[in-house]
């Protein structure tokens, strides 16, 4: 009564950068070690995926710290090193944009396959060029589109594949919350976010989720406009100097889609919450309407949908959130940074599709430069079909 | 025991476009008929101030009905005789903004002051020649921008007033709710509304009041981009015909104001409603923040603003909706369009300040059509000063 | 100043039976007198429709009471006077079943159009003879088939012509309430309703009322199995008397319909209230389903239906009935029967349509009978094709 | 201070199916494994009764993965083998129906007690044949009927042993919820369940149960009519392949009972449910009705029954909901399927009563197979007395 051997393979893992925070919480603990502590992940043969990661950082205290902390063994801050290791398969990269290119440079001389943090570039013309290295280079890559496996947005998804909103007309889109000034309360979020010569600024970072996001769920964007602001102009770092803001703190984006619908989209980081989640999609079609967070959705069909009158001198009648639905989960949903690295392991080792690479990644690069440029210029731009040739 | 003889002066007031839903609910039953159920309002020199209303309309049956229902003895067809009757002293007017000119022309050749709705007229050209014509007459003369007298939008100015935002940095607007399409339950507005060549679409309707409340409440408007929408291209009229919308149903506006503030406003009728409220402002200021609707306002000052971290793998930790304060209304907030009704009659008997006059007005309709060509021509407008003169 | 005279048109109506619950509360008291209250309905042309009622029944001194109560000043035990007076242009019966007949014949010799609750009679042979009577006399005709006009029918109809549902499969009904026994609290429903002899029996009853639900709103009904039961065999009546129960007092029916949609409707005065409403319609789709009452409607759609898993061993983890949305009403909810009263005389002045005439009346009486037949039987019976000539 | 030694006895049980998800999440998770984890139960004489289970499967990796997970370390996909193992004295079978009968033989031959999921068989002819082998042989034998001892329906007996309800007078019950098509959201039952070529459908599975909870809650199931329905024709499976559904997915039953009790059961896997359990019986009697589910029971005696009256013109004025009282648990309330293993352990070593055995289990299937034909033959069918000689 004995079973029979079963087979892994264990997939060595440089990860660079995971001494910051979205590295280490979101793709060593709750990706990398969460995908070992339940066993790795089946491939089609019935192979054991185990992902063996390599810390690679510039802070030797720091790398040591995690490693322990998380029952590693393997750590240097050599990154040509541990590009060495004989079972390395996988470059990963979550350092600040600015170091992103040197890093990836290094892997694709190595051979080896390229998952990344986006944005992968702080310009275009630097992203176009990347994307054309590694892909000219033929090997496998990715870059994190987290939103999309978010439960939120995953059923949204399936609204939209099962046909519920009929035509949809637009999407208005809130992100946003107040990171403090650090004159008060510290800062929770670093002061290179806010410096443009440091690769800061909320359209940099957010217009290259809004990209896949857009293109992926509603529709191809056919045009940007974008009003930027740098709405507190001075702020305190993490060692209690004064230093001035010179990046957008706030974006206010109206996109042309395709299919005429139009999104209009607000980041920001300094605006106070009174909505249920951090970021928050609302979507009307002709059939019906949702309201999509990281987590939930609620949604209003057509048929529930109340006639109010606006009769502005009377106190409202009707509880308007109380009369949408909430759409089910129905099936496990996983942490969407966890559910990205399975899905690019099997890629590793089934040749399973994975769509988000390096193209997809440019594409998020172009909608940012673009969307600062119609702030400066004061006009709506055309989004041009990006080539890897020119821009 | 008798109380002292108390002095009326009864104002014969024509009213014209009563038959209209806005005219008779707001202007007829709950201004005029109100304030005679309250024995009128009492002058500076203890005088009680009666209106003494005279229906005027295109639709016999109609406007006998109306009178009978509130118990009114004085209705005609003819504004002429209307004018004639020697007790009147106003002209108010809320017919179709097409019919507005003539009625507005009949009333300052007959001398009387001019109340009005809005728009005062579908081109800027046309109602600065309007607003020049009944400025030059030197009547007394007002319109109605009533959103600044709803109890939600008073307790804004209160908040303002009081220092309360610090330096205020944006405005979000979202107005709206869904227009039945008509084919499967009828439509709650009228299908004018739906045909630029009738003077409807949502941008001149909203962007007059969006003047005047950004005008008076945060900063002068400097400038508008505006993104239009005919997001709902074919509805059906009240008498069951199908009918091409050729007006915009939807507007996503970014304006920028006086002291660098953002202000994002969305308008559409073809959105479901899951706010609190069918209109509602969110305002950011460095030291608080408020979220005003026609009625209620809520506000979280900077001392109780969370600190959420980004972590889009874990669900929501708190309740952001809950963490607000909500403004009481600490004096009576009667209905905005009596308000400035009482303010226009002290107007008329005491010379009582009246500051929403024909030029305002003006500016609301200049707004209204640089948003429509902002929208034809893709880019940001700026907002000139507007003159009798020239525009 | 002066208005034009509206034309009015008063039409003398013989309401017969105002002495019974239903013709006093709803037809006399909830349509006309109400009718009467808002100065009658407008015809085509403009005219106002005032209806003019003569009470006729057995108890001179319950007419007298009742005619007194409503401020009415005609009314007789005498049916042959009532039909004679110059202005009568309607007869109405609301008697109990067995009497219908000798009024109906009455009032067709008199040449009026005539209006009746239903069951129009007893037997289907005799339903299709009263029915060919009236039809052959080319008089006007109609029958009450209020539930049709109630809010929650009413939505549900929406939700169905606006293809909420995508293919029906199945209704369930529950109708029903616990009528007292009499011997210890006095029961609320007559006692002739206990007895068939007296024409009582909650098939008779309520298949009427089924068979218009089901035809005109999910399909026509193809096919009958009725388990009738008398569950209480001995009640107490009206003067304290103990009787013995004859009709049946719950019926448990399943009904095929058109396009395979299974009908399965329950209807007892033997059962005690665990819903919202009285009678609830549970309505299955492949796209949505609704739960509709006398007023109410709530839908789930198919983007919003749960994944339950059965796990008999673990409590229930949803809160199904809070994944439900509410219909609004979204135009005014009138009373049912007063709806159809103002149709009927609308039929009557403009001859606009009234499809719930006497041949309609005749097939809920058949699908009574069929129901007893099915009992007996123990069989499913067909629906056959109804005719006046043959059954 | 040294204890007692108590006394172990070891029982070995080969479970056959527990690859499955009902025999893996309530035989083998919540009931044996959970009776190990408790220490076992007690015999009468103290000893303590340890279950030993040996898994038994056709897919070796799942067995292997579920014995790991559960700490067991006896599992091979040879029944022979198993059955051999000293030390064994049941045999458990929760495989697929149509395996059942090959491993119950084998048990037989080797002599072991039995204890079987439902139904036994596919048809009465074969499950009479299976429970005359198992009876004739002499060994002890039991079939799952956990309804029963679930708490909802644990509380009915309660109160019907009570004498709550005076005289039953019928029982409605609704069983189902949504199951998903599988096209568009995985469906979340398999899809043998849709086949009748492989024992699937809804009266097999849900009649099987109604026989049990009906004959030994209420009375004798004497009649039965039924109309199945196959209201989705068309599914897709796990593999995504589009099949067509050959076995009915909803059923509307109705049963006579000794005593004159009318029970109308539905049972249907394409209904969305609204109510607060996936199965409720509703059961009316001449002192007081109750509500049950799976886990809460609620009643109203006959002195808290309101008195509705019928008036469809207003709205609802009573909360009926909220006028039944809610049974209290008064006992621990175990899982069902749990509570029956150690029925069935003590059966097995203290001889106590079990009276849930092959015979009765054959009922079930006969109850099943009835409701099959009288859907086609569209007529009641009686129940004749069950003997194993003839059926």
């Amino acid at each position: 009564m004995r079973g029979k051997t079963v087979n892994e393979r264990r997939i060595g893992i440089v990860m660079n950068g995971v001494t910051g925070r979205m590295g280490l919480r979101q793709h060593l603990e709750r990706s990398i070690v969460a995908i070992r502590q339940q066993g790795g992940i089946q491939a089609a043969d019935g192979t054991m995926i185990i992902p063996e990661p390599i810390l690679v950082g510039r802070n030797e205290l720091k790398l040591r710290r995690i490693a322990e902390q998380y029952g590693l063994e393997r750590w240097t801050t050599d990154l040509a090193e541990a590009l060495a290791a004989p079972d390395v398969e996988i470059y990963f990269d979550s350092q600040l944009t600015q170091l992103r290119e040197k890093g990836v440079r290094a892997a694709v001389e190595a051979g080896k396959a390229i998952y990344c943090e986006k944005p992968i570039a702080e310009s275009l013309d630097a992203a176009v060029d990347l994307a054309k290295l590694v892909v000219d280079s033929g090997l496998k890559n990715g870059v994190v589109m987290d939103k999309l496996s978010l439960p939120g947005l995953r059923k949204l998804k399936r609204l939209i594949d099962g046909g519920f909103f009929g035509r949809i007309l637009s999407v208005r889109g809130e992100f946003g919350y107040w990171v403090f000034e650090g004159d008060w309360q510290e800062a929770q979020r670093p002061s290179w976010n806010y410096k443009s010569e440091e690769g800061g600024g909320i359209i940099l970072d957010m217009f290259c989720h809004w990209r896949y996001v857009l293109d992926q769920l509603f529709g191809e964007v056919r045009s940007v406009y974008c009003q930027g602001a740098t709405h507190i102009p001075e702020r305190v770092d993490e060692n209690g100097e004064t230093y001035t803001a010179t990046a957008d703190d706030a974006a206010y984006g109206v996109f042309e889609l395709d299919g005429g619908i139009v999104a209009q989209l607000n980041s920001s980081w300094t605006t106070r919450v009174f909505r249920d989640e951090l970021v928050e999609f609302h979507v009307d079609g002709t059939e019906g309407s949702a309201v999509a967070g990281l987590r939930n959705c609620r949604v209003q069909h057509r048929s529930a949908t109340p006639k109010p009158v606006w009769n502005p001198d009377i106190p409202v009648s009707e509880k308007f959130r109380e009369q949408w639905a909430t759409v089910p989960d129905n099936e496990p949903m996983d942490n969407g940074f966890k559910v990205q690295w399975e899905m690019f392991l099997r890629h590793i080792v089934d040749d399973a599709p994975f769509t988000w690479d390096f193209v997809e990644a440019a594409k998020g690069v172009q909608l940012a430069e673009l969307g600062l440029k119609s702030w400066h210029e004061g006009r709506k731009l055309e989004v041009p079909e990006l080539t890897l040739k020119a821009n």
